[in-house]
């Protein structure tokens, strides 16, 4: 089967695309798999698969490589005689900015490109914290109390300390701080907005158990992956996510009860249900008074979070032949040729 | 000033857009402009000011013309040996599917064009009727009370007839209709249901008021345009409509009190501020006991809405100096280059 891995993208998560790509590439072999990145330019360039390590990449040499565009139904390469065409579907690789923030989506439908990735709207209601929120509240999932900043107005914002400071709409750890009391916050809000106009700030619960599930749809099922007790660590930062989106050693599932296990998968199907379809997402979980929490929806997982999955290959590829079928409205011309005719007379 | 009127769209609203561009052609004189037909297909073509008629799209003229590809900052028509650009700010003017449902806002600021048009988030917000009720609901702006339907699933909707049966996503008023009674339903659910998957009901209010009003941000400020009280029909099919967006006429300022004028405003202001920044957009009002309730917002509104606005011309010069700014993420290789130095000891 073919598939083209579309990775890098103008992010702040570009790094991390690249290594999940290049983890991506042992964990795929048996597809036919090509490479397509996009630079910061949002120029594309086809990748040689020998050439699919970081430092082609952060030296430049990419640019030498062929220079592909967008057409109706693939990635092209325009020669001066003819044009060569690299029609396979795509795993949308580019996390944060342009992989998941829509835009991807955007142009892989409107150039009929099939893609295993977020839609456009499942893209923002995962891309902005804050829709996540609302999202959840439509569909009935706990998540965490929280505030949304875009000043340095804190103080009438009801959350106790520690509190957790968040971009809005970046994921990978980026700007995130934890805040245990009021002397720290102008520097954690001072990074954070860095990165992005809209902050979050939830409770920061020490301690609290973490548990993270991924899955997706094929054939109108939703196929789960194992459950995975995150190694803990206070959070992840960069450098340690960095890292950790080259993962690719199968996990243990988690030590739990089937109870929970069950209300884990629950909470999993009422994000995806209508939203998700097409897409492998990775939703991390709170347990808090023996209650399940969604706290983040990763709609492309570094590594597309494969050491989850039992035989990755096999997910992927049923997934790739279950994508959701984009209905395309029909232009017709009855007004115009009505009006056109009722002139004539 | 340059500006390119870029309408068409795969989009049941496709004739109306064709119709508001042939209205735009003689309302923006003064610009320099260029016309991109984009098709059923997806395909760009440059349409020449002689041929915009409706016609030349109705028998399929426009085929024979130059045809666009986007590039980076440009439109782009490809010769064998050169290619030339047309670099202009673009005026998205298509109606409905993929003019107001962000998929034109992900491709121009992928490319890097600048539009007049809904930004991603924006289009969403509008684009989804039930969207725009939560996004109501957040701004403290009043709504009529609604129900969501994805089935014929109606019985415990808990709206008394009369109700309005709407496709949730389309404008023009295609597939509403107004149910007077149980009786009715089905077939109105028929019809939405061919143009949408979820349908929103709302209660019908027989002789209601409505008002329209349109605007713009312009250097941090929104201009308003005049108030605007529709001619009363039980609602606009989309016959009428279709005739509705050649209009070009200014019309008279609606004889109101200061006080809804400044409430219709403020409401406007609510709904647009931090939104629709880079967009012209009509809110249509309903005034029930004194208090201004939206009804529905058209980020690209028929032939731009030109006839609310004592200047049309200058109006969309202020608009498009005042477009907001993309930032693009910084892409660095830090972290690889890090991690190879670490390698490399």
């Amino acid at each position: 089967m073919k598939l083209t891995i579309l990775f890098g993208g103008a992010s702040f998560e570009h790094e991390i695309s690249i290594v999940s790509a290049i983890t991506l590439k042992d964990k795929l072999e048996n597809f036919d798999l090509s490479f397509i990145f996009c630079d910061q330019d949002h120029d594309f360039y086809l990748i040689e698969a020998s050439k699919m390590k970081a430092t082609t990449f952060s030296k430049g040499e990419h640019k030498k490589m062929p220079k592909l565009s967008l057409g109706n139904g693939a990635f092209i390469q325009k020669g001066i005689f003819s044009s060569k065409k690299y029609k396979a579907i795509v795993l949308n690789l580019i996390h944060g900015a342009d992989g998941e923030d829509g835009t991807m989506a955007a142009l892989l439908d409107f150039y009929s490109i099939g893609y295993i990735g977020p839609r456009l709207n499942a893209s923002l209601f995962s891309y902005d914290k804050s829709y996540t929120k609302h999202l959840c509240k439509e569909r009935n999932i706990k998540t965490l109390e929280y505030a949304l900043l875009s000043s340095y107005e804190y103080k009438n914002m009801n959350i106790s300390y520690p509190i957790i400071v968040k971009p809005v709409s970046l994921g990978s750890s980026i700007g995130v701080s934890i805040v245990r009391d009021e002397s720290e916050i102008d520097y954690a809000l001072d990074v954070a907005y860095e990165y992005d106009t809209n902050i979050l700030v939830e409770p920061f619960i020490e301690g609290v158990k973490e548990y993270n599930l991924a899955g997706y749809m094929a054939d109108g099922k939703i196929v789960y992956s194992i459950v995975e007790e995150p190694q803990k660590e206070e959070f992840l930062n960069f450098e340690k996510k960095y890292m950790d989106f080259s993962r690719s050693d199968k996990v243990l599932s988690a030590d739990i009860s089937d109870e929970l296990e069950s209300k884990l998968k629950s909470a999993f199907n009422k994000v995806y249900t209508n939203m998700f379809e097409g897409s492998l997402i990775r939703c991390d979980f709170f347990l808090i008074d023996s209650e399940v929490y969604l706290n983040e929806i990763n709609p492309i997982p570094g590594s597309m979070a494969n050491y989850l999955f039992e035989d990755f290959s096999k997910s992927i590829e049923e997934l790739a032949s279950s994508l959701p079928r984009l209905k395309r409205a029909k232009v017709t011309y009855e007004y115009i040729h009505s009006i056109s005719s009722a002139k004539g007379k």
